[in-house]
């Protein structure tokens, strides 16, 4: 985290008398821990526990829609119950994805194994994995890892737990804010270079506010910070969202707060996408309806031609038309020019740059946030060799 | 071309007894030219003319679908009859795309100018146009370059119009064959890299065979060829395809002649691609029904990390699996491993790559071509500042 604080993007509305701490706290009621236990080289911490302590908890949960989703996804979705998740459990040195029944047979040991170690209901506990795929879970090595975390877990156990879910982040995501008389703490990863080769978004958002629709309040927060973003158009095979509420506070989640820290750490995730430099913020108003103006807006996001002129800081209105007018094949555009679009900002120095379309079919409007594409994009996903 | 002849890509089936010619002769009956008008800096030709003198022509032309089609493509669309094209006029300075209603104007002028030039009625001549977008076209140059072209007409000016309508294609596109009694020419350009941006693909083809079905034959011929194939995934605002044929031979087109020229062209433009050092095939089966075969060899084919995969010379058949899932995303492919996904050619050196993928949901079927992603592109496309 910065100087500038967490709230630091220029799109996110800082929420009222928000104060933020920095260091490993957690909101109460949860503890955290992030240990080593030998999926990773080097002796990276590659396992994280964290666990809920208050008699309640009000839980949601948002898995990748890949139909080759890993065997933890797929564990989750098959075996947890959702609104009702107590802990979770993750490795960062192996995605057990594309791992076929034993990849399944070992996520549900993995998830047994934090159960019984935090003494929760299976179904009460999540599991998420990333890193290389294709390769059969360490599961010894993982049992070890989950007892020893178990052992460490620790109500400032926040900024472990953090670095234990990174795989090739650039740097940690994760804050803790205290709002209206709650508390919000969340931590997160992105599309760092995963072997051989997933940008994965994982997080996971604890408070103590009241959440009677946390699958609803989940839901609306991510289709305007997780879903609106994309780093190369890739959909994980491990994506997954977690949000859990105590409720301890007996007070509802102030309007804003959970949307600007979501939407704050999606754009860390954008930001520190594979070789990222700058962040694009695509947005279309006066389609025919917002279904529409996002499929525009995610064609510019999407284009290669456009994140390459992020890249290049060149102003290039002509990939912009071109993208649009390729997300609306068959219809006419004919007088979209410079007029209707905005692409100074690709140019210039700012990190965090915005373009808009203005079409005249309506009143949609919808907006993507986009990473660039340069040199190390391709140097990581192409250089590195299975 | 080189010393393996035309038909050189392992994926084309050379037709029987076909006979190549280079040099710039074309099929009997077409005369062509190819000029400097001006339009491009550095004195190379930027104003190519066909015309076929023959008594009767059948014709044939595709045009892109992108909304934000060029001038020069709404013209074709509103203003000629695409059966019964006798010429065609071409610059490969200026696209005239997001040049709005004059830009329309000057591509009408351009296309009457050059139906004056060759003694046509002007909606038998169809007009196209490549290079940069969104200035003015010097319709005084054009003038000046039509009518010297017009003068330069010949039947062996093949090679010069092919010149023509070259951008920064790294070599010509272009053949004479001859087979089964017929003739057939054709002249294409590719993927280079346009200022500002697009990559537009132009293809015209000559044939003395009758051809009374021309959309038909043009059709089915592009859908295995040119609608095949992606480099950038990225859809122009000038693509065009012209079919026309005298039927001067008497005969019919040999079974799998234009077949063959088309998919060896449409190679061409992929290996020429932006940057591109390899071309790959994504080839699906078993899937639901050919259109899901498609979309999943699409995304493979348009995933940025399967095309640095290729660059990077690396077998990962895991970011394979990763596009797969996301085109089937919501259904269910637990199962997709190493065993129902061929990815060894993406290692070692061919520079035509196949990839596999068997899929278990039915019969359907399908296969695109894309070249690699590298430094080259992103250097190309940022580094180039409007």
């Amino acid at each position: 985290m910065s100087a500038e604080g967490f709230f630091r993007s220029r799109w996110v509305e800082r929420p009222r008398e928000a104060e933020e701490r920095t260091g490993g706290e957690l909101t109460s009621g949860f503890r955290a821990a992030g240990v080593h236990c030998g999926l990773k080289d080097g002796g990276g911490t590659d396992l994280g526990l964290l666990v809920c302590d208050a008699p309640e908890v009000a839980s949601a949960l948002l898995l990748t829609r890949n139909a080759a989703a890993a065997a933890p996804v797929r564990v989750c979705r098959d075996d947890c119950d959702a609104a009702r998740i107590r802990a979770a459990v993750v490795n960062s040195g192996n995605a057990n994805a594309a791992t076929g029944e034993a990849g399944y047979r070992d996520a549900l040991a993995m998830r047994d194994a934090a159960a019984a170690a935090v003494g929760a209901e299976p179904p009460a506990v999540a599991v998420a994995e990333t890193g290389v795929i294709g390769v059969p879970l360490d599961t010894g090595s993982v049992r070890r890892g989950i007892d020893e975390a178990a052992a460490a877990l620790a109500s400032d156990g926040g900024a472990d737990f953090s670095e234990s879910i990174r795989t090739t982040d650039r740097w940690p995501k994760r804050c803790l804010v205290r709002a209206g008389g709650v508390t919000l703490s969340a931590q997160a990863k992105g599309g760092g270079m995963i072997r051989p080769g997933f940008a994965t978004m994982l997080c996971f958002i604890q408070t103590d506010a009241v959440c009677e629709d946390a699958a609803g309040v989940l839901g609306t927060v991510a289709a305007g910070s997780f879903e609106r973003i994309t780093v190369d158009g890739q959909m994980s095979t491990n994506d997954m969202v977690l949000l859990q509420a105590t409720g301890e506070s007996g007070r509802a989640l102030p309007e804003g707060l959970l949307d600007a820290v979501a939407l704050q750490l999606a754009l860390e995730v954008v930001a520190d996408g594979e070789g990222a430099t700058r962040v694009g913020r695509a947005a279309v108003e006066g389609a025919a309806d917002a279904e529409e103006a996002e499929r525009v807006a995610r064609a510019i996001a999407n284009s290669p031609l456009v994140k390459t002129a992020l890249y290049g800081r060149d102003p290039n209105w002509g990939r912009i038309a071109q993208a649009a007018g390729m997300a609306l094949a068959g219809e006419e555009l004919p007088e979209l020019g410079p007029a209707e679009i905005d692409a100074g900002e690709l140019g210039g120095e700012k990190r965090e740059a915005e373009l808009a379309v203005r079409l005249d079919r309506g009143d949609g409007a919808a907006h993507v946030f986009f990473s660039d594409l340069g040199h190390e994009y391709v140097r990581i996903n192409a250089e590195y060799t299975t």
